[in-house]
């Protein structure tokens, strides 16, 4: 075979692996990673070998998720602050819980959709995954404030769940880490591919020319350093790195230059206002604007902005339907709801 | 024809029209009507001349019962009160909203499903129709304490909502009447027809012995004559009758002998504990028990009591599934929540 013809068999292979256009090439270059297409593919991806995820532990973490029992007031589920009709977010600066209490350290509830796709879990990365993750907000006094043994009290006191624990684990065994598995096991579910992942999967009609060219920005400018990977986010990186952070009277993670702090995900951005672990910004133009001034160090033009901005909005996903739960009746063993 | 056949005759169609069972046409005599098996016939009776129910107008309504957005916080949404994963209701003695405040009135939230057959709405009765009920929770201080200007505000700043108005009434016009409209509209087709409605349309297998048992009871016994018509409740009834009431001391409408009530239906009456007017009571055979002894002078044996609880089982219906909704994202314009 003729050099030539190897060559141009070479191009032939580099197109279809990378798709014709080179900014496919750079924004994979850059780390950027699509969310896979093949649906066997994805589950590999979003499984749990310490946490399976099959379809009775989602089914049953779906009922788990909207569950507001599983709140010491009967009022809260995770879908409360999560919600799913709402880009997975409550659209509150700062999450708001148990007796109306806010978020202790003023923080923004983070989206669960993508979720999975997050390094760690919280703000401050303290959970390892989606599973330790549950655990935390139902707990936590100003969030659904219950406590493990009310948990596990509530949900083995209707029969429904006994059956469908059975299903799942083979036992009736309900404890407290098997409720939050199958939360988590739902939220690894919660995946929304976009027309960016269309795009970084090769068919590049997918972004129109003024969205390719804000990714260009985008890498180019370097927001891609943090904002990357399969989540576009969900690394642990140091805030703020070069500039003060405008709103740093607002929130927890604020002046500490050695604190790590979870780099949100940039996927659905444009449904989950507001923005910052504080939601201190509501506007995504003055996100941007903030984030090069304060991670970057670079003054970014009002053009750059709105082409990052146009950019973004390819990162609108497909949302999973959901077919909203039908909840066990409570028996007379189902310990009552406390308000107080 | 000789009289012996047209006997026969008479015989056959009244089994025909009326079941062969007896109790069927007992029900029947005493009031008790079976939600159709029709659609078309349905349809009809959950229309309102005055706010047609439309495919289009129900997906709207849909959306906005689950629009927290539509609270002034953006916390509460009709579903938190009304949860429909929950028996359309909230497991609490009194509902509780804006800024965990209680029920001033100290009164439990009533089931949203088959509320489109109680003759009036709020438990006195003071709206004529489930439209005009929309419009008070949205309001009240307690609960979603949004403004009509706000409400209105917040739904037009969404473009996917001013598109669906246009589609349901034809011009770009959001008021607050059309939102309550849509819930409306939507709230009417949540009806759930269950094994009693089979027996009384003629399938007398549908309740097992014990169930008919109970139903014969609770006819003779007096229930009837409150829980009657295709709600099983929803009329207009002093409370109480005969008794002092047990807990007069919570919530409104007790002590006073001219205060009408509306009689909660008892469709899924297993799903929506506690119960009464003030959520007193968790156990259901402690409220029959209450029941006989206040409204009827009776007091019921346990057995009696039994029994209706065992008839009551049969009135947990079919409950509709729903695709959770995905709500518009907000937009510039958008009114920020306010918790405070």
């Amino acid at each position: 075979m003729k050099i030539s013809k190897i060559l141009t068999l070479s191009v032939i292979t580099t197109a279809v692996l990378f798709g014709a256009n080179p900014l496919i090439k750079k924004a994979k270059d850059s780390g950027m990673v699509a969310i896979p297409t093949d649906k066997n593919a994805l589950m590999k991806l979003i499984d749990n070998p310490k946490n399976r995820v099959t379809d009775k532990k989602v089914e049953l973490g779906k009922a788990l998720f909207f569950e507001p029992r599983l709140s010491k007031s009967n009022l809260i589920s995770c879908n409360t602050c999560h919600n799913l009709a709402t880009g997975g977010v409550d659209g509150l600066s700062s999450a708001i819980g148990h007796k109306w209490t806010q978020n202790p350290h003023h923080l923004n509830s983070p989206t669960v959709y993508n979720a999975v796709f997050m390094d760690k879990q919280f703000w401050d990365g303290r959970a390892a995954d989606l599973e330790e993750q549950a655990q935390g907000p139902l707990q936590a006094k100003p969030e659904m404030a219950i406590s493990k043994e009310m948990a596990v009290a509530r949900i083995s006191s209707m029969n429904e769940y006994k059956e469908q624990f059975k299903a799942v684990w083979g036992d009736n065994n309900i404890t407290f880490k098997r409720i939050a598995d199958a939360i988590g096991a739902f939220e690894r579910t919660l995946v929304t591919p976009s027309r960016f992942d269309a795009f970084l999967n090769g068919d590049e009609k997918s972004l129109n020319s003024a969205e390719q060219e804000g990714l260009k920005v985008f890498i180019d400018k370097g927001c891609v350093s943090c904002h990357t990977g399969i989540g576009i986010g969900g690394s642990m990186n140091p805030f703020p790195v070069v500039n003060r952070y405008k709103y740093a009277d607002i929130g927890d993670f604020t002046g500490d230059k050695n604190k790590m702090v979870k780099t949100p995900t940039l996927r659905n951005i444009m449904q989950t206002a507001p923005y910052f672990h504080n939601g201190a910004v509501w506007d995504i133009k003055e996100a941007i604007k903030i984030m090069g001034d304060t991670q970057l160090g670079i003054k970014l033009t009002d053009k750059e902005v709105t082409s990052i901005a146009t950019f973004l909005k390819s990162l609108d996903g497909e949302i999973p339907t959901i077919t909203y739960p039908k909840l066990p009746r409570v028996t007379a063993d189902t310990p009552k709801p406390d308000t107080k």
